[in-house]
C-alpha cells in the first residue's frame, strides 16, 4: 500500500491567468493609458526588486491563442504575500480591463530522497528559484491518476520511486535547452502539481512532454490539464500590447 | 453488502464563495462605499454575536486565485436559518458587486460508532463548531467513488469501518497544529461531504491532503472538488479589500 | 438481456430553477414591483386554482446557494400545458429578471408490476400528485448506470426487479417524514428519473439518500445530478423575496 | 475488426436551438415588432416553399424548459446551402434577441445493407425527408461507446448488423405513431448521429426511448446528448411568443 | 514499454475560431463599416502574401452552427510569429465584434520512420504546407487514450508502427478527393494532434472519419474533440458576411 514520501518546501506560488478586454482598454484616453501603463510597470518593478533581492520571484508572459492574453506567475514567501500581490495587481487601473480566466496556488517542493542535498544550490534553486528570462513560456498541471488498476497512490513507495527515477533522469536529458520548475498544489488547489518551463526554443516543450509521456510514470499514471505557453513580455512587447 | 452506519446531526451548515466586481465596487462613492462597508460590519457583527453566544457560527476569509475573492461560512440550526441569513447578505449593498459562485449545504454530522462519546465535548464540537480564527482556511468537498471494483458503498460496513479507522488516525496526528470540520451533504447537496481546515500554516493543509492520498480510503476511494484556500479577513484585511 | 418493464403515465411535469437579479428588481420603483408582485400572485393563484380542483399541481420553493434562487414545479396534462405555463410565466414582469437556468421535463409514472393496483388512490396520488405543502423541497434527477459490468439496461428483468423491491421498501419506511415523487424523462429529458421530496425536516432529506446510497440498485447503478433543496415561499417569504 | 459498412447520403441537414431574450424583444416598439415579425414569416415561407417542392425541408418548434426556446431544423442540398440559411436567419432584425445556443450539422444517410431498395420511397424518403407537422418534435445526438470491453466499432461487421437488426425491428413497432429520422455527422460535428422524431403523442418519445435502452445496441453501445423536447409552431403559437 | 519515434517540426500553426457579435457590428456605421473591412482585406492580403511567397500560410472560413463564426488557421516559422499575427488580428477594428471561442497552438510534424524522404517534395508539403483553396474546411483535434488495457502510449513501437501503418493507408485512399494536414500540439496545448482536411465535397469528410473510427488505431485508441466544418470566405461570401 502507498505511503507519502516526505516532501520539504520552500517558497509559495501563484499563477495567474488573464483575459484582456482590448475593446474596453481602447476606452481609456491617451493619458489614462499611460498612466495604466506606469502603474502597472510600477508593479513590475516591485515583483523585479525582490527578484533581484531574491527575496520573490516572478514572470510575465503574453499567452497565445483563446485562453487568455497574459500568465503572471508569482513566488513568494507566504499565502498572505500572493494575497497581498494579488490584490495589489486588481487594484491597478488596468485591471479594470483584465479578467482572472484560471489559476494556480502551490508551493515549490523537493522529495527528502536528496535528503543529502537538502543544503545544495541544486536543492536551493528548487525551493527557491530565480525565474530565468527565457523567450518562451509553457505552464500545465498534472496529477496522478486513480482508476481501477492504474491507482499511482496504491503502488508500494519502491515502485513510485522507480518510475519518477526514470522520469527524472529522462528528464534532466533536457536541461541543457530548457528549465523545469515543479510546484506542489495538493491541498491548495484542484491539481497536485504544477509544471512551469522555460526556453528560447518553444518546439524543446514538444519534444519534452512528448518523450515523457511514452514512460510509465505518465502513460499509466498522468493526467494533464490545459497548456498554456507564451511569449516573455520585453519592453517592446509591453508597449505594443498596452499601446 | 453496503448499508449505511447511522450518524447524528448538528447544526446546519452552507459555504458560499463570491466574485467581486472590484469595478462596479469602485463606481460607489465614497459615501456609499462607507454605507455599504458599515452595513457589511452589521451583518457580520450579528453573525459574531450568534457565534459568541454559541447559537451559531461563521467565517470570513479572503480567496487566493481565479476561484472567487470571498468565502463566508455559515452555520446554524435549520436550514431556513441558512436561508435567512443568505437572503439578508444579499441585500446589503454590496452585494450588488458581489456574484455567489459556488456553495455547498450540509449537516455537521457524527458517526454513531461514538455512540459513548455523544454527550462529550469533543463530539459537542464536531457538531456544534465554534470555529476557529486561524489565519488560513482550506474548503474542500469529497465524495466515494462508486467505479467497477472501487465501490465504497458495496463495501462490508466492517471494511468500510477499517480504513476510516486508519484515516481518522493519521488525521488525529495533525491536530495539534489544524482543526479540521466534517459536514455531510447527501441528499441537500452535490457532494457528500464537505471539508473545512483551519491553521495558522497554510502548508500544513498540503501536508496532511498529501498524506492521507496515500491512504486505502482516499487513494481507492476519494473524489475531491475544488480546493479553496484563503486568509482571514481581520479588521485590516476588512479595511484593503473594501476600501 | 433486459426489457423494459411497462410503465403507465400520468400529468406531465416540468421542474425549473431560476436565478434572480435582485439588482435589476432594485431598478424597479416601488409601483413598478407592486405591479409585478400582484401579476405574479395571478399567476400562482392560478396554478392554486388548478391545483385545488385537482387539475394539476404545482409547488414554489426559495432555493438555498448558488444554485438558483427560486424553484417552480408545475403537474398538469400535457406537454403544451406544461410550455404555456412557462411562456405565461416568461412574458410577467418579474420574469426579466429571472434567468431559468436548469429544467427537467418528465412525465408521472408507475410501473404495471402495480397493475392490480392501477385503479387505487395510492397509485392515482402517483400519476396525478396533489403535491403537499411541506416546509421543505428536495429536488434531484437520477439515470442508472451502463459501464462495463455495471450496467443496469442489461440486468435481467427478474433482478431488477429484486433491487427495485429492495429500494422500494427501504423507501417506505420513510413515508411518514416524507412524500417522495417520481417522474421520467427518457426521451423527453436528459436524465432517466427526476425525484422530488418533501418534509418539514430537511435531515431527512440526508437520512434517505444517504441510507439508499448503499443498496445495490444506487450503490452499483445510480447516477445522481445535483441536487436543489429549498424553502416554500409562503405569504410572509414571499413579501420577504419581492420586497 | 470493425469495418465501416458503407452508407448512402443525401441532403444536408443542420439542426440550431435558439434562447430568446425577451426582455430585448419588448424593447422593440410595435412597429419594429410588426417588422421583425413579417420578415421572420417571409424567412420560413422561403423554407416552406422549398418544403413544397421537395427542394428541402424543415422544422420550427418552440422548445420547452432551460435548454432553448426555439428549435430550427434545415434540410437541403449542400453545406453552402444550409449556411447561407443560418446566415440569412442571423440577419433577420429578431436574430438580435436570439442566441444559437447548440447546434448540429449531418446529413442523411441510409446503409446499403438496404441496397436493393435504394431507389424505393421509402428510402428516397430518408434521404430527402417531408418532415411532418406533428404537434411535437424530440430532437438528441447519439454516439456509440468505445470503452473497455463496450467497443462499437472493434465489433465485427455480422455482430453490428444483429444489433442493428433487432433495432430497427423494435424502432418499426413504433412506426404508426411517430416519425423518425436519423442524420449522420461523423467528420461532421461531434455526435455520431442526430435523431429526431415526430410524434402528435409526447409520451410515445418517451416510449420509444425507454423500451431501446434495455436492448444492447443501445445498453451497452449507446451514448446520448441532451433532448430537446417542443411543440410545433403554428400561426397561433407565432403569435403568442413573438406578441 | 512504449518510446517515442522522433519527430520532425516545421512550421508553427495556430487554429483560432471566432464567434461574431452581428448586433454590435450594425452598430458601425457604413463608413467604419468600410474602413473596417478595408482594414481587414489588408490583414488577410499580409498573409496571402506570405503565402505566396510561401514564407506561411492560412485559410480563412464560415464556420456552419453554433460553434462560432470563422475560422482562421494562420501558419509560419515561429511561436512569436503566430502571437504576433493574433495581436495584430485583436487590434483591427473588426476585432471588437470578434470573440475568439477556441484555438489550437502546434506545428506541423512528421515522424523520422520517413526519414529517407526527409528532402523530398512528400515531406515538404507536409512541414511547409501551401494549404489550399478548396471549398470546404473541416478542423479537430485527436489525442490517443491511455485507459486500462487501452493505451496508445504502453504499447511497444512495433505495434503503433503497425497500426499507423494501415491507418495511414486507409488516409490514402482518399488523397484524390481532399487534402490533409496533421500538426502536433504536444507541450503546446491541451490535444495531441490538430487534423485539418479540405475538399471541394464535404461529404468526403464524413466518409473518411467514418471509415477511420472502424480502425483499431482509432476504435481503441482515438479520442476526438469537438468538429468544426465551414466554407471558404472568398470574395463574394467576404462580402455577404461583413455587409
Amino acid at each position: 500500500m502507498g505511503k507519502a514520501i516526505p516532501t520539504v518546501e520552500g517558497w509559495h506560488s501563484q499563477h495567474m491567468v488573464f483575459a484582456m478586454d482590448f475593446s474596453a482598454w481602447n476606452c481609456f484616453t491617451a493619458d489614462e493609458k499611460t498612466a495604466a501603463r506606469n502603474e502597472l510597470k510600477a508593479f513590475l518593478a516591485d515583483l523585479e526588486e525582490k527578484h533581484q533581492a531574491k527575496k520573490g520571484s516572478y514572470a510575465f508572459y503574453d499567452v497565445n491563442g483563446a485562453k487568455g492574453d497574459l500568465i503572471l506567475w508569482v513566488l513568494g514567501p507566504s499565502l498572505e504575500y500572493l494575497a497581498q500581490v494579488e490584490r495589489a495587481f486588481r487594484r491597478l487601473a488596468i485591471a479594470s480591463v483584465l479578467v482572472q480566466t484560471y489559476s494556480y496556488t502551490s508551493v515549490t517542493e523537493v522529495s527528502t530522497y536528496v535528503k543529502d542535498k537538502l543544503d545544495t544550490e541544486e536543492v536551493n534553486q528548487k525551493l527557491y528559484p530565480h525565474v530565468p528570462r527565457d523567450k518562451y513560456i509553457c505552464f500545465y498541471n498534472m496529477s496522478k491518476k486513480r482508476e481501477g488498476a492504474d491507482n499511482w497512490f496504491m503502488l508500494p513507495p519502491r515502485d513510485r520511486g522507480a518510475l519518477m527515477k526514470a522520469h527524472g533522469e529522462l528528464g534532466k536529458t533536457y536541461l541543457d535547452v530548457l528549465s523545469e520548475f515543479t510546484t506542489g498544489g495538493c491541498g491548495l488547489d484542484d491539481w497536485e502539481w504544477g509544471i512551469t518551463i522555460f526556453s528560447d526554443d518553444d518546439v524543446k516543450f514538444k519534444k519534452i512532454v512528448y518523450d515523457m509521456r511514452f514512460e510509465e510514470a505518465s502513460a499509466r499514471y498522468g493526467i494533464f490539464s490545459d497548456f498554456y505557453v507564451g511569449t516573455i513580455i520585453d519592453d517592446a512587447l509591453f508597449e505594443e500590447i498596452f499601446q
